[in-house]
């Protein structure tokens, strides 16, 4: 007999469904199974007297075993669990689970040293189902909008954008490196005459720092796109990129996110409120009393992340706020500038930066210059090239998918976010 | 005034285009520029009298530059290019390209190495616009499908699968390694009771080979998915993936790819025809007379693959075939068997081999043995456990992205199909 999901169930209907054993319950004339699939779950209701091979199967089977049970589903008042329980004829044991070695009470290490049993509830299937939409809206949002997706290099000749935080790789007789970011390549898009293209793959970083919000690989979404005016069309790109994911998520799932996770899913208006970095130290300054310390200043800290979310749903009573004119001894040497000012911005969301984007310098001369400038030499030489042969303007963006979902669901770090989590000390699973 | 796409010009109407000069053609009275952008190409008509400030701002500006036109469309009989001429008003050079240093001549390594000036043509466009189609057609088709979409990691702690051909990291103080695949990781959400996932992403092979056929890095299309009866649901699954993916190719770039590819883009009917290989190497002895060698009896070759196809076609009029029945000393440890013959398939399309899939060894004392038997110690101890607290029965399969565009478009290498080729001795652009 063919599965069916537990959500599809017809009352009386000769049924087998599959699932997890999530509870086993043991009593003196009946066995209560409650048993779970990916659409709910449903108490299976067994007569120990009526049952005595479903019973003798059953014996000794745990917990987070999973079973097949042929029967019916049933409409009954006492089942707490929606009214409805599921009576079988016979049970098949897929797989016996050994008893579980963690409980709630593991620490947040010991639970990732078991990441596939701490991911089975429904909170954390429905963290990933959300992150599959919103990254699936913004897609699509590109594709219709003519991008296309390509697939960068992730293994590198040269220590890429800043030298720094790169891991080393063994590659054959020789060295290679691992990408921080597609930046160079998805500018040697536009350089090879693709106007408008989007990435999404993982980057990695060799920040040895154990913090919530650092790891040393995430999934990147980048894009790039060509005959842009200003960073303000950048800027208005990236407006229209979030409100379309966030637009499916809500569609999607805006429900259970209430239930599960207790928070609404708003979609901002546009435009997204602006601020120049000199004004906003102004604001913070004026409203909260806050002087950003001398070496941060022309740039943001942590401190002032959260401020400014703050300030921006007070002022402007919005979620986001997009910050430019930093200072160009703080932003990379590829980002134009105009009278020295950089042209791009950091977006905000929540209390934290989501997305650094900017008008790249396309002119060979003048990102010559700026590179030199910032002391990059051989590394860059490569890169340097695509802009000799003819570049449009372009700009462009990246945003962090799983900082992304952190943010939208108010999950407390990365470590619970991400599917499987690395950091300086965890490899493993 | 904003850009407008050459495919949108409107006859007479005040007009921005920006795009790359193809060609400049400096004669008595007039200058001819053809500039192209993403959408098409025009003819730019600059009569010299008329418009001595263009003259004087096009005066060495070379071809491959990018540049931005106001003035108006017009038809015109004489001009050869689709019965139109643009006639500007002003010019702006927003990139001056130094001359080109590759020409048609150029070998495919000196190609490469100018990788962004050889991808500027529609063809070469095309070809990763039709990727993008294929990838999104089977995307689209999974979510309607309920899979969700992963990121597994790419740095993992030990050699993976088989323990060769695998990329060593410094990894701070340790050693990591890159991911060959995701096929641990999208086994352990299955145990995580995802019950359908799938990824897109790097995978990386640390082969010493220099082929058509081999890359260091290449893009994986990855899923898995749980309940299965037996490994017919994965082949089921799989034509399916592939029909939605081609469907959505043909709808929106058939005519393109026929014009420039000369290849149509055929639909295949389902189910695809499906061998065992016993039987197989009995057909190609029996029509072609090939009897394949002592060494890769229970497996398939390249000329195997070919003379499949060959078969397929004749016998079957299809441009797909499953085979069957491997030897399990040819196939993974984490295969299921079923009286020691492997529950998978090769799938052959257009004489190569795009897929391996199968179900998988659910019980924990069964794929327990079988990675001893093939001799996998301590490197696969941390995947074990994935089965050791239930795990559903699941199967599942991965289809090389690069491959599958490659062979729709009859592209004759990965270095020609790839946005950029890795290989041995090429870690650059």
């Amino acid at each position: 007999m063919e599965r069916i999901l537990i959500e599809k169930l017809m009352e009386n209907e000769p049924s087998r469904i599959s699932g997890w054993a999530q509870k086993i319950r043991d009593t003196k004339y009946m066995i209560f199974v409650i048993l779970e699939d990916r659409t709910g779950s449903i108490q299976v209701s067994i007569d120990k007297e009526k049952n005595q091979d479903i019973v003798k199967t059953l014996d000794g089977v745990l917990a987070n075993s999973v079973l097949s049970f042929e029967g019916k589903m049933v409409k009954s008042e006492y089942v707490k669990q929606g009214g409805k329980e599921f009576i079988p004829e016979s049970v098949q044991v897929l797989s016996s689970a050994a008893a579980i070695p963690i409980d709630e009470t593991a620490n947040i290490d010991t639970r990732l040293d078991y990441r596939w049993i701490d991911l089975r509830s429904q909170k954390n299937h429905l963290q990933f189902a959300v992150q599959t939409a919103f990254v699936d809206g913004m897609r699509q949002f590109l594709l219709d909008e003519d991008f296309v997706e390509i697939h960068t290099p992730k293994l590198i000749a040269t220590a890429s954008e800043s030298g720094s935080d790169v891991f080393e790789v063994k590659y054959f007789d020789r060295k290679a490196y691992l990408a921080q970011s597609p930046q160079f390549y998805k500018q040697m898009a536009m350089a090879a005459g693709f106007e408008r293209i989007f990435e999404v793959a993982p980057a990695f970083r060799a920040e040895n720092s154990n913090t919530n919000r650092h790891t040393t690989e995430f999934t990147s979404f980048d894009l790039e796109f060509a005959y842009i005016d200003s960073f303000e069309d950048v800027m208005d790109m990236e407006e229209r990129l979030i409100i379309a994911g966030l637009e499916n998520v809500k569609a999607k799932y805006a429900k259970e996110i209430k239930e599960l996770f207790d928070v609404d899913v708003v979609i901002p208006t546009r435009p997204f409120p602006r601020i120049k970095l000199a004004d906003l130290y102004a604001e913070l300054s004026k409203r909260y009393g806050y002087v950003i310390p001398e070496h941060d200043v022309g740039d943001m800290n942590a401190e002032t992340e959260k401020l400014t979310s703050r300030y921006a749903m007070e002022e402007f009573g919005h979620e986001f706020i997009f910050i430019t004119d930093f200072a160009k001894t703080k932003r990379a040497f590829y980002h134009m500038r105009s009278n020295d000012v950089p042209q791009g911005y950091d977006l905000i969301w929540k209390g934290t930066e989501i997305t650094t984007g900017a008008q790249r310098e396309h002119r060979y001369e003048i990102i010559k210059k700026q590179a030199e400038e910032k002391g990059l030499g051989k590394d860059v030489e490569f890169y340097l090239e695509f802009f000799k042969y003819g570049c449009p303007p372009h700009g462009g963006f990246a945003i962090g998918v799983d900082r992304l979902t952190m943010l939208l669901l108010g999950i407390p770090s990365l470590k619970e976010e991400m599917f499987i989590f690395r950091g300086p000390s965890r490899l493993t699973p």
